[in-house]
């Protein structure tokens, strides 16, 4: 029996309907940027399986480091221990991450990253003896599955079960340069009229909704707005993080920083789950104190899991790397040429990229998952490039290793993907 | 710098507060049932790392299949793809969970697996057009710190910061064996005036309200209650699963079974993070449709991450291995010895065991996070035995792995420690 026949029997797979598509490729082999199927057939991960593994798959430096680490020490309990691996982790980490971030709080995915941001902002408030109760989010926004990160995202695909239970969130459109004073007077609005514990963001670039990009001096005005006005801010950066959108993080854009902000994805390089709640030392004191209460009772059993620490470590080693610097930019100005090149073609509406993330919506309307969308994938993966369109967006992450063979591969599958529109 | 030290200037530990306890002890090796922190001392992992390393730490066999794995395969997106790992898992965790259990669906941890089993229930309903809004779950229950998880949480330590967003869930006491009316009357008032969606529980024993077992007869007529008025079971077996209670799982030991079960913590052996909720097929057959909006769209990015899969699988295989059935019967015949002889102690008001795991209650009031409770810790690592007291609670949950001499040093050890109470 193949293992495609094996996986329908027992496995129920995320984000698909069974009954319209009851077939999952079965893939036996990843190294680089290569993904091998149990016919032999090659890919290309072209949005690196998520956005997580930018230094290719199976990468030796990285599994060589988790291997030791896994005959050393392989978990422990982080709320009474302490190890090598995730002190060394979170010295790597204050040393890229923003100026103004001083703490690093573990969980392990980007749901439970942006649960614990919320839980963070909420307990800041009440243990200033402050009860605050709403959050302020971006229209089209997404930031996970769980009730809490669920209730924030703006994107509400097929959450009609779950509605009833999502917390009260207000909404404001992405910064276009054009819509300040619209943005500026609802914000004004919510504050005068709700007690706003916190604004949460995709900072840049909002990845489920399309990879939409939107501007970085209005998104950092509107983050002035809540510094002058004492709200939290929390940067979803579990998709932009670590090198994707040309600098280590998206927040490096603006000048006003988040006070939090939550990351996993590339975290582990695409090896194992890890997430991290980073904050600065302002909210961290304000859960200091002689009340056993007021500390954060928010965790999970592998909370710094060494071995997904150590992967980390190795991963950051990597992203400061010239080498994997130098390919950044390398893949960022080939976007830049062939969104040049794409936009003339009748087929596109609108073209974008910023770093290694690249995207284009088609002239045409498409169900975020639809027929057409499906005959696109189909396209993509019989030419042995795998792309995953959202809704009419194409768009491309690819691994910080590609080789200009294999990028312009990825191109000139998309390019004559639109012939078939 | 020691690590304690360095360990100060950026981490936040979760479920610490970190005025009263600015240290955290540094372990930098862990074999077998031994803990070594950077001084050289060693300590009896006795509560076997939250429950998760029963194996042993850094097992031979489950990190060299872990090394194999992650030079063949990392990590595939499994919304699309399928894999060795996950079909392999699938197969050998349906031969041992209860009969019912058909389809696994993947997580990343116990609260995550929640979260599903939540939204799974509410949208079986949802689904076949019945709208279904409130959960019954046990007085004491711990099921978690996301959103959802802490509302079906009937363990509300420090939950006052986001009381206000959790949904509505009514309790019943466990049962005793003595109070099956009363329960039965409130569940009679419960599904007579609110839409009932599901009873999450913690089968026989509930963990983090101090290892409180209750009546597997009870239970059972619990679980009969609902199945008769369907209404869907969520055993959340986070705790129990894999072994602890001297069977595979928990819910062995009721005659009705669960129609939803919530694994991780012991599923991969401690090496990293995974979970699993898994149903039967009535409930998997509820999400296909030709409507795409009758999917399950709950996702995680490392959902299946292939090598937590291969960690898992050598974890069950070892499970299942004549030697480690011996050792849990062995386990579970000492602890019922030392359970006969500290009960004549006068310090000790109860005491129970059930498989590896072993509880006494101490004949004192004590706070949950208290000084006796840190008076307490201190002795045993002291002693080189690391056990966590909850509130006035000893607990035991060893290795599979322990030696004799290693367990009867715990034993001392615990019966040495009345001394200072």
């Amino acid at each position: 029996m193949t293992l495609q026949e094996r996986d329908k029997k027992h496995l129920w797979h995320p984000l698909k309907q069974h009954q319209l598509s009851p077939n999952s490729l079965a893939i036996v082999k990843a190294k680089g940027c290569i993904l091998t199927d149990e016919n032999g057939n090659e890919y290309i991960d072209a949005i690196s399986s998520w956005y997580t593994c930018m230094f290719g798959h199976c990468n030796d430096f990285i599994t060589s480091r988790v291997y030791q680490q896994m005959q050393q020490l392989d978990q422990v309990m982080f709320s009474d221990f302490t190890h090598e691996p995730a002190v060394k982790l979170s010295e790597e980490l204050i040393k890229i991450l923003p100026q103004n971030q001083n703490r690093i709080f573990f969980n392990d995915n980007g749901s439970t990253a942006v649960e614990a941001g919320i839980k963070m902002a909420l307990q800041y408030y009440f243990n200033l003896d402050e009860k605050r109760t709403t959050f302020i989010a971006f229209e089209n926004g997404f930031h996970g599955d769980t009730f809490g990160a669920m209730s924030v995202s703006g994107l509400s695909v097929y959450n009609g079960p779950f509605e009833d239970f999502l917390m009260d969130v207000k909404r404001i459109p992405t910064p276009n340069g054009k819509n300040h004073q619209e943005i500026l007077a609802k914000l004004k609005e919510y504050i005068e009229n709700y007690k706003i514990a916190g604004f949460i963001y995709e900072p840049i670039i909002q990845g489920a909704a399309g990879m939409k990009i939107h501007n970085a001096a209005g998104l950092n005005e509107i983050l002035n707005f809540f510094k002058i006005n004492n709200i939290l801010t929390i940067a979803d950066e579990v998709m932009t993080g670590f090198g994707k959108t040309g600098r280590n993080f998206a927040s490096d854009f603006m000048e006003t920083k988040p006070d939090i902000i939550c990351l996993s994805k590339a975290l582990t390089g695409g090896l194992v789950p890890l997430a991290i709640t980073s904050c600065t030392e302002k909210i961290y004191e304000a859960f200091l104190s002689d009340e056993m209460a007021k500390g954060f009772f928010h965790c999970h059993t592998y909370s710094g899991n060494p071995i997904a620490c150590s992967a980390a470590i190795a991963a950051i080693e990597l992203l400061q790397s010239d080498e994997i610097q130098q390919n950044i930019i390398e893949i960022s100005s080939a976007h830049k040429v062939f969104e040049n090149h794409i936009l003339k073609h009748p087929k596109v509406k609108t073209a974008r990229s910023q770093g290694v993330i690249f995207a284009l919506d088609l002239n045409t309307k498409m169900e975020r998952y639809g027929n057409l969308r499906d005959k696109l994938l189909k396209f993509f993966m019989d030419r042995g490039v795998f792309l995953r369109p959202l809704g009419n967006t194409i768009y491309i992450q690819v691994p910080y290793v590609i080789s200009k063979k294999q990028l312009q591969k990825v191109y000139d599958t998309i390019e004559q993907s639109l012939e078939i529109i």
